[in-house]
């Protein structure tokens, strides 16, 4: 797959309030003044099935919901997502930003849930044989400090309102996948101002521009 | 987990138009007539969560639906059901009776619509560890009879009106499932009168009663 497809495939991770909208904005702005077909997409979701399945994900609900269940579930979103958006896209020639991909369900349901690494790497194979982002922005900032930022934004949903333990364990993981391939993840600094925070982003993104 | 539990899980298993349903009823006055607690349910289903996947898989949709998609859902309402309803059913000494279960998903998604039986058996052992059903009935009957029973009876949803193809293979894969196990199958002749089918239910579900 990776090989033959004309678009390339990126995708921004990071925890609460890092600012991945704003700056995914900037990304899709900075792709398309160059000519480049954008396709903006996030997960769980990006087709009408996946985003039913996003809402009975994050609703909060009576039931406990089984972390297995939930785990298939993102899946089950991810695999509608690529075959029937991503894949799609890519293939004639489009460049697919995507706000969170697999390394946010090893960051959220392995580190911070603690579910298991291995049936998550058993699901992703499943679900993506060899196919994986080309790139992916971690937009890394202090936990309290996103926290903070993301409270004053919304109302907590069913992740936000997890404690801080719980994050800090998310975003240590990103940071040691980012470690263990360098070529793929570019960690940014989001804890600069947003214009410094975009000219980081911009001097990654230019080395993926043909 | 099979060696603590005090209940038995028994599942009744079928293609279209077999009389699953009253045949399921029987069983459980059966068993409540021996004094035992029965636990009726169905997959997918079962729990309200559950249940939501059931109607996102069952429903209509212009949107071409993901096979594997299709099949981490199911898993998701499988992994829901087992933790919230199933397993502890079992665990109180109830006896727990489900319309359809795994060998539902070999037999029509993996005979059936073609995918991966080593995709199913990953699954399965990711969702069920070693828990299996305790009795399996196979409710066996000609496709062709069995389809024409069906349409009379309810409108086709998308699963009924594949072809009768689909069906046989759907029949071969339960049956074959069947002579692995012998212990753990009884494949009843749905083809006979109700009466006679309910005899050949109870002369196999005596040998499980205490």
């Amino acid at each position: 797959m990776q090989t033959m497809k004309p678009g390339l495939f990126i995708t921004v991770e990071g925890t609460e309030g890092v600012g991945k909208t704003s700056n995914m904005n900037f990304i899709r702005e900075t792709l398309e003044a160059r000519g480049i077909e954008v396709v903006c997409t996030r997960e769980p979701g990006g087709t009408p099935l996946a985003e039913e399945l996003r809402e009975l994900l994050l609703s909060n609900r009576e039931e406990k919901v089984d972390e297995t269940a939930e785990l298939l579930m993102m899946f089950a979103a991810r695999a509608q997502h690529l075959q029937s958006l991503i894949i799609p896209s890519l293939m004639r020639g489009a460049w697919v930003l995507c706000d969170r991909f697999t390394d946010a369900t090893y960051a959220y349901q392995g580190a911070g849930r603690g579910l298991s690494m291995q049936t998550i790497a058993q699901l992703e194979s499943i679900v993506q044989g060899q196919l994986q982002p080309d790139a992916t922005f971690i937009l890394d900032v202090d936990v309290r400090l996103g926290l903070e930022r993301a409270s004053k934004r919304s109302e907590a949903d069913r992740f936000e309102s997890e404690h801080i333990e719980f994050f800090e364990r998310i975003r240590a993981c990103y940071l040691s996948r980012a470690e263990q391939q360098p070529k793929r993840y570019f960690v940014i600094n989001a804890g600069q101002t947003l214009d410094k925070v975009q000219q980081d982003i911009h001097s990654q993104l230019k080395l993926l521009l043909p």
